[in-house]
């Protein structure tokens, strides 16, 4: 079947240094761009980092995980609503986006176009990573790729091809995410049962002995999405959608 | 060329008779779970409305546009921290995923998986639309869905097998949404030609001429996104994600 690729794909961190060439990455977004967008405002822009300088600082703002030291380029996707108002204003029109509606449409059409990016560059043989850190230093690589206002990055893709063969993850089973009709209540037991695979994957085990922790879910509460940092991090993407102009 | 499908994809608002069955529309989103989730947390939740009493009540929440009424099923898919905190309070740990930044990983993920299921819907033959509506009346579709805390519907794809072929809509030339190493300034001239296509495009020169307007913008600005609406349901938004508890 043509969609069987999706049912084996996996995140790829680990890249070979063969380069993307232009005419590669300018194919794949060009298919992309096809993807549905608001109204057709298409409320987003796509800053392709690959000049090694450039690279070394956005990578630094991504904390130099491996996926980004070692990726050939990275694409920062931006909810922007600033070149569709800056259109309204040239074409004899008042412009009035500086909201957080605008914002939300924005995110869903940026973040739409990253996706259809991710499946045609894997379609094509090329590896893909987000960098969920896009969110955390915001503020920093807005800075970094010079954006204005109303522009606001909220994917980063790493891209190359991939150096070996990436795991595949485990996924929670359809019942635990799929609901019919109305959104059910479960009992702790039920959905103790619902993640039963999740906190018996091997490598979620190792995470839970790495860590010293009694669950997964600690591993996730108190390391990897602690409270303090969750609400740090939460006051400054809401500083920067007030600063970008989303919040008036 | 296996990607070739992108380029030709259009979103479908016209629907035929044929019912999608349980086991195709399953397949669709087991493949589609499969899609990239923050820290594999797949923070979200898919509803589906196929029942017709319910589905005519979510319609009337899409102010009954004919891809809602017309359609086989909706899928409302909502960003969900809900499910996630439960497994933790479950798990002897402390979820604190009460904040802004939780909301935009769970839109995010949320998002990415909407993307996932129409590309592997439309390989499929299927047909879908995004309704854009979900966000006008994100607070209504809670209660109609009964939402619990932490689950906010941020995509809604309406679906079924086309009936008629889509026409093609117009995007933007790839200079005026890539940019290399920083986001450009553009003078209001160039603006205005990048977006010439889209404003001689014929629908678009229709629109113009139906809503007695001058320019394309102007229909964006007075008519289909006009400024008093937007503050309303960015005030609504808000509101929302403070009842969901994702503004502590």
């Amino acid at each position: 079947m043509k969609t069987d690729y999706f049912s084996s794909r996996t995140t790829v961190r680990k890249f070979s240094d063969k380069e993307i060439s232009e005419d590669v990455l300018n194919n794949i977004i060009k298919k992309a761009l096809k993807a549905p967008t608001t109204g057709g405002m298409q409320l987003y822009s796509i800053i392709v980092t690959q000049h090694p300088d450039k690279k070394k600082t956005l990578a630094e703002a991504h904390f130099n995980q491996p996926a980004a030291t070692g990726c050939n380029l990275m694409l920062t996707i931006c909810a922007d609503f600033n070149r569709f108002s800056q259109w309204c204003s040239a074409s004899h029109a008042s412009p009035c986006y500086d909201n957080f509606l605008s914002f939300t449409s924005a995110i869903l059409d940026a973040t739409i176009l990253a996706q259809q990016i991710v499946t045609i560059a894997e379609m094509e043989g090329i590896g893909t990573c987000y960098l969920g850190t896009v969110t955390y230093n915001a503020a920093k690589i807005s800075q970094i790729l010079n954006l204005p206002d109303l522009v606001v990055p909220v994917a980063c893709l790493a891209m190359g091809y991939p150096d070996g063969k990436a795991e595949e993850t485990e996924r929670l089973p359809l019942e635990a995410v799929v609901y019919h009709e109305e959104y059910p209540r479960f009992t702790d037991e039920k959905i103790l049962e619902l993640y039963k695979a999740k906190d018996n994957f091997p490598p979620n085990k190792k995470f839970i002995l790495e860590n010293k922790k009694q669950t997964l879910a600690q591993v996730f509460t108190d390391i990897r999405y602690p409270k303090d940092m969750n609400e740090a991090v939460s006051d400054q993407l809401l500083m920067l959608l007030k600063t970008k102009g989303f919040l008036k």
